[in-house]
């Protein structure tokens, strides 16, 4: 199979760090600033330099295409090139710029494809400027509508629009073109490829995900001069409720459970807590596991809750499906895994990424590397450089396997 | 024995309450403001148709005496005027209301004591405009120096010795004179008189109060990439510790666990707890079982945290100890409670009070009357006029005891 060259990868990736180089080794490009602007017209640059073509379209998604034999839709690759205020240099960076090392490699190998093949950078991924977070993939896609997305402001009340007139970044290339199949690389931002010393994560989906808000109502009273039998305490309710759900978590495969807000209303030392609410996150790669999960939650509340006198709210806040990536895109990242030798396996995508909003535009797969510690969304970030390569060369093989060689 | 006239007593209560009085039924006397001042001055006015003999202190402190037929220590019965920002019609009120029921009845029953009586309203006993609380009494006791007493400021930056100037609520009798024994009667502030069915509560002494800190660190993480076995979740942990102190308070008689503050740092929905911070408040009666309890804490802790990954830290926040009240005094209560014919028990006060800092002063004793609900502190404070009577009827005739009937 082709392969890439890392070296010149990495270069690539040590290059654009630099534009938004932050003090401790991170990268800050938050979306549609000078410093993003900036890493897209190095972006612009080299891909002229590969003879790419280069479009925008309404809501500042930046595309470089390599024409194919045909004038058909595109198998486009791509991920993204903004950063969180203090991100890492290769959340979203490595997709794109591996994207551009598959191109140099086709270019410097001559190999003429059947279907175009394109790089993709999706405006406002990260969310940390705009929200929501995958912006441009949404706009695309037709999730938003790109009056929403153009009217969306930043914390100073800099909208979308007016950013994408700041930094020339909008162009006329038609939202929701038809594309062939999209792959998307990326490193995990998680830990399960370095436990499991894999170098490769076959990405087959996106996981379930609900949230959920819980609130425990009981009642106020002296910490000196209640008795413990009277007492009908939110926060120790709260607490066996938290507890139960971690019990019961604990024995189902795959399922995850965070509760990452926890806060006492009118909080005191010396007063039983009255008023209780925390948050819920429930993620499973089947939508029917995670379901399940909330009616046996409500159940074991329901069983354990009356003893304490106290009541209890228990709220869907955001519901999102799981979704499978396509078999075929699949099966194309695991071939291009297997024949290059790489250590493989499959894994499910716990964050949200472009590839989702894509996967209901067109046949999508993503490609995973570690990162060291499962770090991300931080300045320490760190892949090893090799792994970047394996991702290129991964994403050039799937790539080219479903654009056709000539 | 003796008995005093509930009516009477209860128009003062009420006449009392009239004085900043709320909205919504409750009473509003910040310590030493226009309305405190106005209900010593309607106080002062009912002393002096009885003749009594009105004093200060440096801190505000007020006293109105009855002359005995020794002029030996006085045997000193009373509470505070002050109460909460939205305050109820009893808390303190009562005890200083019905030692001048007390003493109005002995004086129409032409009752001459040994001893002299006096009637104390300490100042600030709330804590609600300046802190500490019980600042009045802490001063008189010497728990407290008068200079740091007078320093104290409330939240618009106004001293306690700014406000005794523009009340004139300071005097100069001395702080510290000796004292026969003091009488303290006050609402419950708590369930157990009224879920007994107890009119009277002989208070036997305060409890032993620890206040704790506990944090748990454990390492944030992506809520949808960190597989849960890998995971060292602070919250989880938190609340599994929670759990575990609740379950031992438990089983020991009269222990009692309050958690009242909550927080997780960068709490954040789809993020791993890394840092979570909680209080404890633990009491009762004996020293020996709180520390015991906090002992025991540590050792389940330690036992079970290990495999969790996750650190803790305990630290002692302040400690109150234990604090039985003078034997004889509690005797005089309980026979006056026995000889009334009322329906009482011993009971440890949860609460603090003034009686607590005259306790290492004089001999002392307190007596508890129900509040319905065991509600204090709020607007709703309520009691059955029936009671209040019973409170002063004891009052009285305890102090009677003491002071001795000539």
């Amino acid at each position: 199979m082709l392969e890439t060259n890392g070296q010149r990868l990495w270069d690539s990736l040590m290059a654009m760090a630099e534009i938004g180089a932050t003090a401790n080794g991170g990268s800050s490009r938050l979306a549609l600033t000078d410093e993003d602007a900036a890493g897209r017209s190095l972006f612009v640059q080299w891909a002229e330099a590969e003879n790419l073509t280069i479009s925008r379209d309404a809501i500042g998604n930046l595309f470089a295409r390599r024409a194919g034999r045909d004038d058909v839709p595109p198998v486009v690759i791509g991920s993204h090139l903004d950063t969180q205020p203090k991100g890492g240099r290769f959340d979203g960076v490595l997709g794109v710029l591996a994207a551009l090392e598959a191109v140099r490699t086709l270019n410097e190998n001559e190999i003429e494809t059947v279907a175009p093949i394109e790089i993709a950078n999706w405006t406002n991924e990260e969310g940390a400027r705009f929200t929501p977070a995958m912006l441009g993939s949404s706009v695309f896609t037709g999730a938003m509508t790109l009056d929403d997305g153009l009217a969306r402001e930043d914390a100073n009340g800099q909208s979308v629009a007016e950013s994408l007139q700041a930094t020339g970044e909008a162009g006329a290339t038609p939202l929701a073109r038809k594309y062939d199949a999209y792959f998307e690389a990326h490193i995990e931002q998680g830990p399960v490829l370095e436990d499991n010393d894999k170098t490769i994560g076959v990405v087959t989906g996106g996981q379930a995900i609900r949230w959920l808000d819980v609130r425990f109502t009981g009642k106020a009273g002296h910490a000196g001069t209640t008795p413990m039998p009277v007492r009908r305490d939110a926060l120790f309710a709260a607490s066996a409720a938290i507890t139960a759900v971690e019990e019961y978590v604990a024995g189902i495969d795959g399922l995850l459970a965070t509760v990452g807000e926890f806060h006492v209303a009118h909080g005191s030392r010396n007063t039983i807590a009255a008023d209780v609410h925390f948050t819920l996150d429930l993620r499973h790669p089947e939508d029917d596991v995670v379901d399940r999960a909330i009616d046996t939650i409500r159940a074991r509340f329901d069983e354990r809750l009356p003893s304490r006198d106290v009541d209890y709210d228990l709220s869907l806040h955001w519901r999102s499906p799981a979704l499978p990536f396509d078999e075929t895109c699949v099966r194309h990242v695991r071939d291009a895994a297997q024949g290059l030798g790489y250590a493989w396996q499959d894994i499910i995508s716990g964050a949200g990424h472009d590839a989702f909003h894509l996967a209901k535009h067109c046949p999508t797969a993503m490609v995973f590397i570690p990162c060291a510690d499962g770090l991300s969304h931080h300045e320490a970030e760190s892949i090893e450089p090799e792994h970047a390569k394996y991702a290129a060369d991964v994403l050039l093989n799937a790539a080219l396997a479903r654009a056709g060689h000539v």
